[in-house]
């Protein structure tokens, strides 16, 4: 049972995350904080939270645990804010889609992490924002990542762990440097291919009429496009030493492809595409056939 | 009402097409023609044609209109095959995914392209294909951008029109080069971006378990790197000169992209995601807003 919980950001992820933890009827109160009064009064009124305090030293000072939840950008600050303010033994987690960031922002606020810090990034959709999105569900099914460092304290980590389960999610423990080269992989930087995309569409749009004639590929390839620009912004800024070096390596793949397609070299070209279908269709298919509880 | 129809490669589209045409009532004899007997077997038994001939030249024969509906590697090929086996006046269209190659291909073939050629392309569906996968409304609702040459006969360019209108496709008309710029920038660079990514990805999983944490927008991002790697590898030779060109210009955009992540510049990647959320936003907003017949 969790006496009280501050969950600093009540957005989309914090409001979700609120709901599912008070269907799980394991805390007595929830306490949002933020500096967006007008997102927090609509919590407060949609019964996401209990009550709410501006100032964010206030909202974490009776804490057991505190949930950061707001944009990468900000997380540094709101850690300041938060240090020197809560219980030595007040355990702290976070949101963010990169994690070696928020671990230096932890580590510039507090002097060092604390042993009771869990960084923490629920993979879950993200196509609409704010807390009127909020959904108990929202996080079923998903993954959410955990990336404890070697001396985070096996008690906070167990009890951030129980606070995921709640959701319903999946929890995977992985180091900080993994997290985020997979997420810059997978995530991180087809989000930067499909923005610099459509930007480059659209400019040709206006003289050439381009996305009339275009067909439903476009319109998947593209979806990640309409994500929320500040935070993948924040996000590049983050993690840019993994998402350069992802952008690196995919500039290089694809001036071999070109180079390929330059000289006619069909050989070339068709083992691409072919290993790169294979692949995909096999893990889809793996998808489509194993239980996801034993994947 | 056309006498003789000659489809020559009896696939997912001559297939499709043949079945639309059929329904309509507007054709005596559907004759199938190509390589693949097998497939030719297969679209005689599920009635997709009347009957059919391995040799081109025979197929062809006693045709008004002759669709060819080969893959763009096949294409100049089987042109040659036709030349001067159709009698002058008989309508000869295709199905290329690109114009140029194909006019540049009847040139080789006829010694100058018949006034009765209009280079045809149906913008449809690619995930299936085979004769199998032929459905008699694959085209509905869909386009077909028809690229007439300055000396194409109106009444050739008038037949195939109505060819198409059986099918319940809106048609297009386009100059070859439009065609090739406009495909080039939103199917052909998505493809290509698409099967590079999964393929760098593809060999990251393998020390990393890259996939494994991948989320719902990776499986849209990625679903064109499902499609046929044959097809779409004739595509980037066919239509190289274009496709080259789209490469470069989203290399450089990519590069730009990558040196404001470097340089930490937020203001740059923010106008560039704001722009391309906006565009993307905006276009899907009004292909849902307005009546496709008058969009």
């Amino acid at each position: 049972m969790i006496k009280c919980l501050a969950i600093i950001g009540v957005g989309l992820i914090g409001g979700s995350l609120a709901l599912a933890v008070k269907r799980a009827g394991v805390c007595q109160e929830i306490v949002g904080g933020g500096r967006d009064e007008a997102q927090l009064c609509k919590a407060l009124e949609l019964g996401v939270i209990d009550r709410y305090e501006i100032n964010i030293a206030t909202a974490v000072h009776d804490a057991d645990m505190v949930v950061v939840a707001v944009p990468l950008g900000a997380m540094e600050e709101v850690l300041r804010q938060i240090a020197g303010h809560v219980r030595p033994d007040t355990i702290i987690t976070d949101t963010g889609s990169a994690k070696g960031s928020v671990v230096a922002a932890a580590r510039a606020a507090f002097g060092a992490v604390p042993q009771t810090f869990v960084p923490g990034h629920p993979i879950a959709g993200m196509e609409k924002n704010g807390v009127e999105a909020s959904s108990v569900d929202l996080f079923e099914g998903q993954r959410v990542i955990l990336t404890p460092l070697p001396d985070t304290q096996m008690e906070a980590l167990a009890a951030v762990r129980t606070l995921w389960q709640y959701t319903g999610a999946e929890i995977v423990e992985m180091e900080v440097e993994h997290h985020d080269a997979v997420l810059a992989a997978t995530s991180h930087l087809p989000h930067v291919l499909a923005y610099v995309l459509v930007d480059m569409l659209a400019r040709m749009d206006e003289s050439q009429g381009i996305f009339h004639f275009a067909a439903g590929g476009l319109r998947d390839f593209t979806r990640i496009a309409s994500s929320d620009p500040v935070m993948w912004r924040d996000i590049c800024l983050a993690n840019h030493v993994t998402v350069l070096s992802m952008l690196e390596r995919f500039s290089s793949e694809l001036a071999s492809l070109t180079a390929a397609i330059r000289a006619a070299d069909g050989t070339h070209i068709l083992s691409v595409f072919t290993r790169s279908k294979v692949a995909r269709d096999l893990y889809y298919q793996y998808k489509s056939l194993v239980p996801k509880e034993i994947q």
